[in-house]
């Protein structure tokens, strides 16, 4: 259940409103409320409330208007806002910023490498993307990694280098964050909070990126066998945390048959469209862990209406410290943006064929 | 292991070769040998036989080649056959024949009802889906129901109907056999023999479909939760059986989310065309089993490079006597046909321009 | 739906009570009926029908009783039947005959080779499993193969084979059908016919093994991602087509880690207890593919109540033709027997207690 | 590869090794060491240092054993510890200390609430669970909840409430901890810190678990759909971290059926003791969601090797605030208890008689 506060609610309607809520939730914790849409929203687990209680609310003066939303999910649904949600990154920085979620655009392509190594890979990986046409430069510098043996990305020291990245290119940065106490310095210097396939259900992680003071747009990977339900949940942290700027993306889910890294559902992506405002995009690095691959599970991956990508690219992947088997080259990466922005156009060309019809 | 025999071999060196082979091997079953790219080759599993018998081999008269296929598939592997097969449907038949597998021409659509329900019902479909600009018509007059109380299909009857149907709008017809007694029959009437996924592994049906006398293609789904390689070993079995036309149909795999019926794994497409030469079709309408999701699974698996789409229609999917959840209409058959063509369109001046390039 | 037959009912009475079942359920296939518990029964799919038709149906002098059952199984449901079945296995040959699913004793163990080879073998394997305790000789004469490359059994030659061992031992057997057409042949020979796990779907076979004139129970194993209710209703094919003697086997399922063939569902015994009346037994040699880890799964089996186990062993597993990595020893049998029997009587002690206290 | 110090190295011998060490890996970070079996040793992913390098290692005077394991888990396996690990639970505090691991004692039972609820709740289910015969209680008082709006536990509340409970039964407490700030302030109050299914691969938690500055042992859960090296990875970030005593706990992998909650993998019990030397309990509350299944799946634990059990029990699991349908009451894990016990005898009677034998 969510209850949107009326725009002109005084506070003292609004206080009435919040201990109301408190009694008849019985919550223990503070009801927070979250801004998505022009309006402050506060979504509930309504599935104690009587159509009374509903009733009650909706006569409150601080309330504008009682949604009952069928699914776990709240603030994430379509149902609860119809319109599709357009993230903006790079806002008010010194970088060019992109929109994730526009459909009269071109799909938004992130690109670099898997691992931030050094400042030399880095500077020639973030101009070779730009240069193949990258929206958006992506790179660890901190990197989970199954085994404490392995490279475990530069750290902070890499957040400078992609800084420097960003000031140098003027593409804004997304980067990956592992821990809640490391938010607020990642969210200083870049400009997507990206959290992992592994973290997808790292409640602590998501609450910390939804409070982020800098109010960066959270890039939520889907967890290694994660349901729709369950990372829309997970999405539903972000934004219920008061972060409405999260970008959802497909990597693939893990299967039986070791041919590929794991199995890309680009299903999910038409069946997220019906059932969240949210913006997609897909990984297919991840998703395959094979560079072959890649330039054709992206065309697929526009073909299902993903608002982007984001791709490993590294400038000589047998080289690379982490995934060089899934990491292409910037020429490749070239063709990809090329092809995605014809097969746009002409799914555009189509649909607008289709209104005027 | 891969034995070309050679085409001016005489029927006294070829028996000597099958003697030679049945010692080397110490196979109980005669050796059966089969024709694939105008040539009669006989595959064995060689991985006992060494070097020196392999030098033997090649210097048997009868022998114009040995090909050392390292997976365990061989006569479907691209290592023994570089270029594409092209498989053709309903050749020496009252139809128009359809081939599958042309690089240079549209996908191939089939389609039609999961189940033949009726003549008026199957008729009305046929021509409806000829007139959206399918080339197949698909239809179910054996089918296998997970419960006994389930509609199991008209039977012979069903086949009759399908006979007429191709009769009526020269659309040849492919449905599917589940049992190798049935197969001669089936053949009889259909154009290609569909093998469904739960047959994947149905030894003694994929190798009566490899020997069937009237030489139809096949149509070989993958399994419910079929490997790459396992799949591909039941493709080799139809064709050491004798019967090189087999095109592989990717229908979705099981998986732990039940917001779709399977999972598409389209990834898997090019990952084939890297390992096999046969062609490879999509089955959106089983893999996800919500129709709403056909049209744009159908356009990211032209985007992945298949040959083709099966898809089930049905003029009141409402009504339908199964799967009706997951069937489309006439009307939007014919926009995925028109968005099939275009992208491949697309794809081809693309390609081109690489080629030139 | 399952209507009881009153065993006083007339023909006449019989005849009238099947033609309103035409009518009511529109079946276009005779209604067949089977014996269940002494008494014959029809199972219908009775979601059409309503109270006022299932009132109908009472008042008939030929029924005795109208049951409904929630459950997409009904003929295999505990709803209908709430005493456990026991199937006997070897009755009126000449072998031991053997109870499955008998509570008061011990488990029934199937030991044998993965494929019958040549008559040394068989036969050295058969008395060495009698002498370790077994009490139902398995064996493979037809083999499903994932290649048609890997040896793929000796056919009608190893069911003589067997025949022969049963002569010797004394020890009813147990062996895999694969096409409807050879369950005839098979069940002259065998006394339990094994549906493998890649053919559990295969409806045809299921219906051939329902209606097998020598009225052979079967063994039905899981297919490979077969979920509960489509295993049951598998079984429910068998009892519906006129044999209410089914064994299950669990024999794992497939899972994404590479160290098992397969992930052992052990939970599926107490929860398919819950379920059906049907025996339930487990295969750990095909589950874990691992022969050092059978004896302790075999011992978990028994710990969760399984009716009994069926055991790939081999006099020396390093020579198999088929599965050799999974097969354990005539010694390992032995204590595997000891301990089965050891547990059972400890869980049977325990059981007692509970009941008197 | 694990270099284990030599006990009489002198610092400047040790200082002489890391700086060595530094420059044969080229490591960024500092090379940390760990204590283990009475050693202090150094583990590093030794596959790039050559036969060569390994000597000059060998040769050092801080050096008394160099050991080159072939998986990638180091310290954990049990290739490089041979015998078996206990650990220890409540060492030094006010309760009855557990040793987890200990071949010749009863499994031991953890048992509590799923969550703390409150203080009444907590210590009536603790004197309960005390008085079935559990040796460690737990409960949650950080919960990992799918949905934001889910009851999250009482925080740092609760582990207050799980003190006193330790206070007033002298049982040790186990209790879950979610994020790494928080694992000295749960390190302070619990015996055990319980690492979740969900934070499996949580990096930064794991490796703070490692450096707990009470050195409490660390319960790790398998990931939902974790494989065994993956999981084994995730213990060896515990153990490299300088924390040895960490105790696996197997919970049930994700599946397809949703007959349960999860597929419990008793299998992968013996397969661990074969390649680790960790102990391994086992959750079957978690794994199958349904307390009917409870019972069972406990005695199969206890016959599979598990070293313990980890149960929900709730005095009233109606009214549980989080996941009641999978809690059992004090007087089943009364029966859980007993039956385990006497298992346990009877499986080490038996081993004792093969010993002698």
């Amino acid at each position: 259940m969510i209850i949107t506060i009326h725009p002109q609610a005084t506070s003292e309607e609004r206080a009435h409103l919040m201990s109301l809520l408190c009694r008849m939730t019985g919550s223990q914790r503070p009801i927070s409320s979250t801004q998505i849409a022009n309006r402050e929203v506060i979504a509930l687990d309504g599935g104690h409330l009587d159509a009374q209680a509903q009733n009650l609310l909706q006569q409150q003066n601080a309330v504008e208007r009682v949604t009952v939303v069928k699914t776990p999910y709240q603030l994430v649904s379509r149902a609860f806002k119809p319109e599709s949600t357009s993230v903006v990154i790079g806002k008010n920085r010194d970088c060019t910023s992109v929109i994730v979620g526009d459909t009269t655009a071109s799909p938004v392509i992130m690109a670099g490498p898997c691992a931030v190594e050094n400042k030399e890979q880095l500077m020639e990986t973030a101009l070779a993307v730009k240069e193949a046409g990258a929206h958006v430069l992506r790179g660890g510098a901190f990197k989970p990694r199954t085994s404490p043996y392995q490279f475990q990305g530069l750290g902070v020291d890499g957040l400078h280098l992609l800084s420097d990245a960003r000031d140098e290119t003027g593409l804004p940065v997304v980067t990956e964050v592992m821990e809640p106490e490391m938010v607020e310095v990642v969210a200083q210097h870049a400009d997507v909070l990206q959290i992992g396939a592994r973290n997808m259900q790292n409640f602590p992680l998501l609450n910390a990126a939804g409070r982020n003071s800098h109010k960066r747009p959270v890039l939520l990977k889907r967890g290694l066998s994660a349901t729709i339900d369950e990372w829309l949940l997970a999405a539903e942290y972000i934004v219920a945390a008061g972060n409405p700027n999260v970008i959802l993306c497909e990597r693939g889910i893990r299967s039986y048959d070791p041919q590929t890294r794991n199995v890309l559902d680009l299903t999910c992506v038409p069946l997220l469209q019906q059932l969240t405002h949210l913006p997609i995009i897909v990984d297919p690095s991840h998703a395959t862990g094979r560079s072959e691959l890649v330039p054709v599970m992206s065309r697929a991956s526009i073909a299902v209406g993903a608002s982007g990508l984001i791709i490993e690219v590294h400038p000589d992947p047998n080289t690379a410290l982490c995934d060089g088997k899934q990491s292409i080259t910037p020429a490749q990466l070239q063709k990809i943006v090329h092809e995605s922005r014809m097969l746009t156009h002409m799914l555009q060309g189509e649909a607008a064929l289709t209104h005027v019809a």
